[in-house]
């Protein structure tokens, strides 16, 4: 069986801990689980049960004891009963909501038994049964990335985000748009693909990190996907919902605005008619009919070409309030996007700037839109750049529900062949303060909900999985997937945390390569923006493939994509005296940052601005020899890690090094590609040589 | 049936005549058929005999009564038999070459009856079955492209090149690469599709322009594919022999090199071990077992990743000898195609130039290659662009037989989508003379087997069809499979007399739209040249897709495929004393023509030579200068093509009235994007504007 190849198991447990002492200091917290809940055997209480003792037995060698008695709130117990007697009663008493879960952990000697051996306990406890799973993992984690042995500990979690998404990109024939780890867990041949283990495994995962619901198949709904509402597969598609159900994850489908037409039932979408009013109430009961615990819908419309209510001459706020009419008797959602631009755009008007476009779409519809309507907004104005700053339109809106839309597929940003984890440029996104009501109206406060009145609120993303052994293509890629459920769960969670975490529930508790990598996953998204685009300017791909550079590639195109290097400069000028007047989206403080040459970071310099090459960065350099001093910077990053990773050869198996390895030399042929594109093609332009001589190609 | 719709028919017969007089006219010429030749169901004069008879029924509304008896040499007589008795005489001891056909029309009035009637007759006669169909598709021709009715005529005809070949890039999957009319007519779901009705009509449409051979799957040979040749579908290759010989052409196959290994057969391909040598022998043996008139195969080795004799470190010699020496008791031939070059080639290296490879690569190995193995050589060096000189190696391999590979399917040239006549680019290489053995030794004369001893030779080329309803995708490039069939049997005949026939055969005998649709094509090839690259440098397309304008798209690409444009100017040094010498694989007189800043042809300045935005062409204008004028000119001619097209609406047929205009239209604006990408990279670049002042977009 190919999935037990190295990697399949991911970031959860899947082998026996080489250091006896550690299984022996473990030993008596992990020899006996004593359990307290309502019995469903397709309930998250069970799964937690479950993964609690599959992973103890997996990392020990020995399986514990168990005892399982019906109570409430939903308890496990490890170690001694006895000594866990006094904190059990606390930990019952306390309040707790229902994602959330405590968990103690009494190691100390004070806890002897009558014997005077170590009675070490945990205990842990579920706001409800989600909470009692994600308190699992949670144990989980932190016993196999700890090679120390228990210790005492008293914490109490509740996720920060009510909503943390999973956005899957998965078409019926199988592919995945923009996947990079191979095709479809979900589907094959038009079909759903109930009989894959994979699928159980994927909530697994995705739970294990806090995820609570899951969109299963592209946004793009194409004719095949359209029928998933249908009742020729409805019922396949309850079964996917118990599946991810049994985890706590909640199950929605992207649908089709065109539907009532495509389905060849109506001959109108149009969201102020009666008859397509009708037929989507009749539709969704018909969902609820068959699938009880569904989520709700999400929703691309009038989108780089998909339908929508502007054809009816509708707008967004008629066009979801139609679908959230539908839903909520039956307490669904619309994740409605806001990606909507003019994918026909004539790049020579310097007029118009995509950028602009959510802002300019949805703002002055804020109040217009249902309580069960959620917007979904991407991090950036553009689209899962490098590097870009943060939608103005986020926290624009205090009347409507937001959610921020990351992408852990790296589209734009390696396509995981290159390494680029992408926690720190979430954590920008997220710690990014919009100042819309004074200081401290960060991102992540306003996905949390702390800042607006927000009924639902939260972060989504689209999936980087697929059908690989390992899930991501790249091993290290699993990274990302990881760092957006714990980032979503805890904004506040720092990125190298995060990394060191990972790499050690990866590569093993405290060992060179676990650091190794820890320490190369947070240098990655500095070193991949460093060869690649410079200063925030972005899109210098190829079209359509969106890895291999192109630095002239989408510039003179229709998706408002574009840089105006000229044979004096470069960037696009969005300030509001000169320019497209983007910044003026922002609040004014922010508007004057970027607005101002001098204050405008230099990270996002020539997203906000058109500079001569000559322009002195705060820096101290010229634009110009930023861009030469950067690519080569980045492309030496690549290989030192190609040097290090080759050290640590004895220290990691031999498939994971081999591929690990292989992927760093792509890589590493990749930012020399970028290096030398991207310089040779500003020296062309501008005439200016490198200062410090090195080899920039005629 | 969508076959009915207007096109399908394309050249061949299709409607009666509207104006009766024309059909009164004819009428004593076609309203009885004698013919005299031996009788085989399924050989080329039955089918002569058919397609005489029906084109006659659909032209004039009438079948004409058909007398056949056995007889030899083949020879049909229409109208009266006795007015045709002497001619007839004559023309049966004429000495024709197989393909040939004698074609004499009697009509002028001193051919009466004993009534004064007008006794008019034709007589056909082929030196074989084959060239008797030439004549009657000859004939066909001469009736419904003049409407002036029968006048007198005596012709004798016989291909120049002996191979007139068309190559399929058919996959199996029904895929066709660089197919731009849908999909294939052969194959679907990796199957033959033998119950296809158009298999039939296209190996008629071929047939009526002379061509005598056909590759039926794409040079890039799958997995799929490469079965081909197993006992399993050789049965359906059979048929498609059938059909194809039926009308005079023979079948080939291209073939897998490694395909002893991906039929799982060998662990090797290399063609000097004695096993290949058996397989390949074995092989070919079982082929004509089951499909005697096998013409041989078709083969891309060590080229864009195909495997070949590379591998073994065996030359192409060697590779295409193992084939010849299986092939030759059979009398099959290989036909082992030149375009090899190093596609992983790095940019940053200015020596290396893939316009030497296909010489460097073969000129050496002349005297080497087996008699029937014929090298095919595309006309240019790099690959199928809108301009290149003639590749080199053409006729400078006395000892090796040659043909010239043309490419039908516009992949470079407007992909059917915009309209690009090729027959007067075809002509220009035609016409180009090598000087190879003193003046006079035209790339025609050398491929007709006039300069050197070749025992086989012509000229092959791409096809352009697939199963839309028109063959073509657009009506208009019809032509070009028309254009080549016609220039393959004669490269003298003018590419006005070619346009006008078909224009007249498609859309009436000397209507207006035939008027003037043969002038768009005519002006069409430098059209799509003076909107698209400038100057012979090529390339400007958008990566994998070839259509759209990406300038820089290629120019930092492993594909050997660059322009060099910097601030200061742009083109290729391939000179001998500064560039890459390719210049030096020309004759003398040739090279010092091309390595002539002064004397090197506008047209092709820029594959030579690397010049300054400032330099002055021949025709007095700077490049840069000449860059805006040619882009403004070629869009606006597209503007003026339209606005003549729609003057002509009740002249043509609603559907390709609304075909050609729609067709335009997206020209148009691919002209507009074009320009404006262009001109504007230029300027960016040079900073040099517009003389004119016209809209340059900063």
């Amino acid at each position: 069986m190919t999935f037990s190849s190295k990697g399949y198991a991911a970031w959860l447990p899947s082998d026996r801990w080489q250091d006896e002492q550690r299984i022996e200091a473990w030993r008596p917290l992990l020899e006996q689980i004593d359990a307290r809940m309502e019995l469903r055997a397709a309930g998250p209480g069970a799964a937690a049960l479950q993964e609690l003792a599959n992973g103890i037995e997996i990392l020990t060698g020995t399986p514990p004891s168990l005892t399982l008695k019906a109570g409430s709130p939903p308890v496990i117990v490890l170690g001694s009963p006895q000594a866990a007697q006094r904190s059990l009663e606390e930990l019952k008493a306390l309040p707790l909501a229902e994602e959330a879960y405590a968990l103690r952990i009494g190691a100390a000697s004070e806890n002897e038994n009558q014997d005077g051996e170590q009675a070490a306990y945990a205990i842990l406890r579920g706001g409800s049964e989600r909470g009692l799973l994600y308190g699992a993992f949670a144990l989980l984690r932190l016993i196999d990335s700890d090679p120390r042995g228990p210790r005492d500990l008293d914490l109490a979690e509740s996720p920060r985000n009510p909503l943390r998404m999973i956005d899957q990109w998965d078409n019926m024939d199988g592919s995945v748009e923009r996947g990079y780890s191979g095709g479809s867990i979900f589907y094959r041949d038009n079909r759903i693909l109930l009989e894959s283990p994979r699928i159980d495994d994927y909530a697994r995962l995705l739970a294990s990190v806090g995820i609570n619901a899951i969109s299963v198949n592209n946004v793009n709904v194409h004719r095949e996907e359209t029928k998933l509402i249908t009742s020729a597969l409805l019922p396949d598609v309850r079964r996917l919902s118990d599946t991810f159900g049994r985890y706590g994850i909640q199950l929605f489908l992207s649908v089709n605005y065109a539907a009532p037409i495509e389905l060849g039932e109506l001959d109108t979408a149009d969201p102020l008619n009666t008859d397509v009013q009708h037929w989507w109430q009749r539709k969704v009961a018909e969902i609820y009919a068959a699938v009880p615990d569904f989520g709700g819908f999400v929703v691309k419309a009038d989108s780089e070409n998909r339908p929508g209510p502007f054809t009816y001459g509708r707008d967004h706020a008629d066009g979801a309030n139609l679908l959230a009419d539908a839903l909520a008797p039956h307490g669904g959602l619309v994740m409605w996007r806001c990606f909507v631009y003019d994918c026909h755009q004539d790049w020579r008007d310097r007029s118009t700037d995509r950028a602009r476009a959510a802002y300019d779409h949805f703002r002055d519809l804020d109040g217009r839109f249902r309580d069960n309507v959620v917007l979904q907004i991407k991090n950036g104005p553009m689209d899962f750049q490098v590097r870009e700053p943060v939608s103005p339109l986020f926290g624009a809106m205090p009347r409507t529900n937001q959610v921020m839309e990351f992408q852990i597929a790296q589209e734009y940003t390696g396509q995981q062949r290159d390494i680029c984890f992408l926690v720190p440029q979430w954590k920008k996104s997220l710690d990014f303060d919009t100042l819309l009501n004074g200081a401290g109206c960060t991102v992540k406060q306003i996905a949390a909900g702390k800042v607006h009145p927000f009924t639902r609120s939260g972060v989504a993303a689209v999936s980087n999985i697929g059908n690989d052994d390992n899930w991501t293509g790249h091993h290290l890629a699993q990274a990302n997937l990881f760092g957006f459920g714990r980032l979503a769960w805890n904004p506040e969670l720092e990125s190298d945390a995060i990394a060191e975490e990972w790499s050690a529930l990866t590569f093993g508790a405290d060992t060179p390569v676990a650091r190794f990598v820890a320490k190369l996953l947070l240098e990655s998204w500095p070193v991949y923006e460093s060869y690649t685009a410079p200063l925030g300017v972005g899109w210098m791909v190829q079209p359509h493939y969106h890895y291999a550079v192109d630095v002239d590639g989408y510039e003179y195109s229709k998706w408002g994509t574009y840089h105006f290097a000229d044979r004096d400069g470069l960037g696009v000028d969005r300030t509001l005296a000169t320019g497209t007047g983007y910044t003026g989206q922002y609040a004014d403080e922010n508007r004057d940052r970027y607005d101002s040459l001098e204050e405008c970071p230099d990270e996002l310099l020539l997203f906000f601005h058109h500079v001569p090459y000559t322009h002195v960065l705060k820096s101290g350099k010229t634009v110009i020899q930023h861009i030469y001093d950067s690519r080569f910077e980045g492309a030496d990053a690549v290989d030192r890690w190609i040097a290090r990773w080759r050290e640590l050869e004895a220290d990691v198996d031999p498939e994971r090094f081999a591929h690990i390895l292989h992927r760093l030399e792509g890589q590493s042929e990749n930012a020399k590609q970028w290096r030398d594109a991207v310089n040779t093609y500003f020296y062309r332009k501008s005439g200016i040589p490198d200062e410090r001589e090195r080899t920039v190609y005629a």
